[in-house]
């Protein structure tokens, strides 16, 4: 894989914060609040956000408010500190505008930087705009005695340009003229990139942009960085959260924006693996969870029905009926059967094939059986499927997942051990090292 | 936003029409006839088309067409016009009977120039052959003493290599020894596209290609042109060619080619805001529109039902039923619904933004309430969404595509007027500026 | 189209064998057997495999096991042979075995290179990477007094890298300091991409990844190279590996890795035409074949039905219900059906058109006309579909891929002939020539 240059691998959670909210008493009050959160509704990476979030009037109170609030918490907060500053490809004021914000937050007599990972720059452009902020880094280090390279860059994809940029980071990471090995997160934002690219929907939704999230986690691959997906901005639907997550993770782009502690909560979680394992069913309308009664999966919907009849079996899937005897039924209920493993389930299968691997041998199948009940009939099925090194390596980024939050996140270790039990937690550290 | 260079930032429809047809006693009558729309049937960009559209038997004949038909209607007609000409990548013989072609059409003694904005070249191949088109536009604006970089270029992309050079554009766009600022519009070509990609399907019906129309999108977006989808062959499937054009308004493709008179009526209508807002449901089976009867929304269908107990409400989806108190019911309605803004409505927000924002406000809160009635029962629902300057900035795209179309086409100042009113009309053109 | 440069134009088939199996008496039982596969169940390309299927400790002895198979069966094997070497992007260790091992087996004297055709190149990276790859193979021909460029290179693509390295073989291809014009297929291989990129799914199955594979089939396009997807594990699934094929074939990739001779008689049928024509109804929940009976197209579903009443016909299709006369219930019905061509229909309309043109016709209009019965009803419906040079180049595609199978594998004619008849095969290969 390539090379990562940065401690953390992997970052679930990027929660922006205002940093000066108009007509309250303390115009850091949002800042101050987030800055104490801990646990799993603290996340990997949070952002004082000195651009939308924040008035364009008060955004010199926002730096100020940074400083003091950063100087103050920064040294107890668990996940990184990435401020995010103004910033436009076709504004040099703006881009103006952010240097001076970044010399004045880095400025270590006034205590914040040492507690600061990097900053975010939104609204880039092509590459040699990345190139302009990466340049106003390095001299924001240089004034300010940090070492060359040590602020993480992380930057907002929101334009069709940024797009196409990071197809070729990879190439530009290397040049000698620039520090771009400081780039940290791909983060999209598709308010804006809607915007750019003109799209419009009927309701004003957003359009899903299939296309720019595979394309910035591709980005993110080819160039050893981290790809986060924008916000999600119908906070109450908690459901349509955990399915954009979901879509996510099967492109590779396991992080994402939250607006709420709450999200931040969600958006923790959802890549590890869940504490138990399920069975699904393919109703050919949808896939449904099955309920777990005593080691037996049970169906309980209209669509799918099966009977036992002297010749075999009637099985019955939204309307139409087949007669399958017990072969054919086994074999059909296969098909439409998954599983989903635990995290148990998960470290049990690379052990195994860890302790085969070791005793020379290249592939293994590994079983899984269970009954199912559909109706009144129970049915046993039992599958295997091959393991060979490719398929313990794709297994494998759930758990390097885990063992990245889990050395660099010690304020979720007693709600990680209370999800998964002390020894699940203890031998999913040791698997694949 | 990338710098547009020409005085069209939205093209909606592009209608070609054959310049030489065999065997009517007029070869030019389909030409005539096209040269002579106006308002809605008229199109943004018409296209007599001296490539695909006519035999190649009668291309020599198809320009003196151009050249008589151009002359007499030209400065008349309402949209651009441009002209078609032949090209092929692969074929030197091809491309040099289009620049003898374009040197014949654009000689200025010959009167049809003057109404000439452009002409469209097909079948481009990577960037350098784009160049080479390119550069035949040089010669003859230098042969006929017309400005340099005059006449706009609008390309076919209808290769895998078309694709990929509409990543490099924004680059090759500024270099010296080219005038590709001329660009106009990247059209897609779906039907020679497959081809060349070689797709097979089996009714021999055309792939939806995203990922092209994505990247022409993009390509567009990245390079401040104008992207345009290619034709819809099924001329009496209306419906379908309406959720062509909604797929691609979403990926920020807000042209397509029109074959017919009757298809551009409806591309030059799809993107522009409908006059009354509806609400629909989501039936976990597709969206529905509801009836509007007297300020109440009602759904008349059979999968979904709602009941008022002593308990609160059963709400019945597709067969599933649950059980919920008043609250629950609400937020339950609210995912269920949504509510397509009409042009009035989107006026009406930006307004109420506009003022916010002058009294210092970044963010505010836009109701919209209704009620809904299911079955016999009826239930008031309302939401609030955030608007904030990038909720502003994206719902003005819909607004300035409107404002571009009043700006440059009077021909259809009565329709929209008819369709909008006097007063939505002249709120519409004032919004954001 | 983009100049192709190796004999087969298409493969349907790449399929993989390990080249030294653990515990067996004869290690090289799996390759000896593949090596006498013949007609459908042998493949266009077959992989003795060095690298993923043969444990990392029998490379060795498996390279000695290529020498061997081949020289004694590779004379008289139907397809390519392109043995798979070891590899990685990240490993200077394994590339220089990987070399080492194609120096052993390119070596004249040992009777194997004039029957292999390439070598297969897996974890590719960026486009230096594979110019690594290529300057191995010069030197191998250099070294054993082969042409040079005379050994095809084929890459596994399953990294972002190598996806994004796709977009530039075009320009790569021609520079002097390379011989890339060498490469042949590009492949991807989903297992491990899908790890590269760090996806994750509930259950652990393979992400889709459609951009992926078109912008394979893209790349193979825009170089004159053949795209070909990744193997697909659940090996007892053959309506799964069906509809995958389809969709690739949606995508122009027109060749898939197959696991098992099953799975290549499958691979290697299913992008030719079928031998009879069928229709298609769709009901609003997916399209449905019907069953032909003399003539007639008959619907035995519950989900559509239609009766004649005094006013004309009620149609219900998924529960809801309009009544049309016969003008509209014929609109209807076409809308709702479509026709899937057999080779024998595609070659009727090839020679009608390629007549048409030479009598001096651009396009012309295919008449398709059936008899539907749903219920007790039936309906005559009659449908012109318009053919113009793209239709025809389009539908040229399948005729190509035969065309290909039939000129380079002579061990397929028999099977072919009986699936189609003496007559259309004669036909099929005189059309488009």
């Amino acid at each position: 894989m390539t090379e990562r240059r940065h401690d953390r691998e992997f970052v679930r959670t990027f929660f922006t914060s205002p940093t000066a909210v108009e007509g309250e008493e303390d115009s850091a009050k949002m800042l101050r609040r987030a800055a104490q959160l801990r646990g799993m509704q603290a996340p990997d990476v949070w952002v004082p956000d000195n651009e939308d979030a924040t008035a364009p009037s008060m955004r010199d109170e926002g730096v100020e408010n940074i400083v003091e609030v950063v100087s103050e918490h920064g040294a107890d907060f668990p996940g990184e500190i990435h401020p995010r500053m103004v910033w436009h490809r076709d504004s040099p004021t703006t881009r103006y505008q952010g240097f001076q914000h970044m010399l004045d937050v880095a400025d270590p007599e006034r205590g914040a930087i040492e507690h600061i990972d990097g900053f975010v720059i939104p609204e880039v452009g092509d590459i040699d705009d990345w190139k302009k902020a990466d340049e106003f880094f390095t001299i924001v280090e240089n004034e300010h005695g940090l070492e060359e390279g040590s602020l993480k860059m992380s930057v907002i994809i929101e334009s069709g340009q940024a797009e196409l940029a990071m197809g070729t980071l990879r190439e530009e990471m290397g040049k000698p003229t620039n520090n771009l090995e400081r780039l940290f997160l791909l983060v999209d934002g598709e308010v804006d990139y809607t915007k750019d690219m003109r799209a419009i929907t009927p309701t004003g939704a957003l359009p899903e942009w299939p296309e720019l999230r595979h394309n910035t986690s591709r980005g993110a691959s080819a160039a050893g960085l981290i790809a986060v997906d924008g916000p999600y901005d119908d906070i109450r639907d908690i459901e349509g959260y955990h399915e954009r997550m979901q879509d996510n993770q099967a492109k590779g782009m396991l992080g994402i924006w939250s607006l709420t502690p709450g999200q931040v909560v969600e958006a923790n979680q959802s890549p590890l693996p869940p504490k138990t394992g399920s069975w699904l069913l393919d109703t050919g309308d949808g896939e449904v969870e099955l309920d777990s009664e005593d080691g037996v999966e049970v169906y309980e919907g209209d669509r799918v029905s099966l009977s036992e009849t002297t010749d075999g079996y009637e099985l019955t899937v939204g309307g139409s009926t087949q007669v399958l005897d017990s072969d054919e039924l086994h074999e059909e209920l296969l098909n439409m059967t998954a599983y989903i493993p635990s995290m148990d389930d998960i470290v049990d299968s690379m052990e195994e094939f860890e302790a085969a691997k070791e005793a020379g041998r290249g592939a293994i199948a590994m079983e899984r059986s269970t009954t199912l009940r559909i109706g009144d009939t129970e049915v046993d099925i039992a599958t295997d499927r091959m393991w060979d090194e490719a398929t313990y390596q794709a297994a494998m980024t759930p758990i390097s997942l885990f063992q990245d939050v889990y050395e660099n996140r010690p304020d979720q270790h007693e709600e990680l051990v209370e999800m998964y039990s002390e020894g699940v937690v203890e031998r999913a550290m040791e698997v694949g090292l």
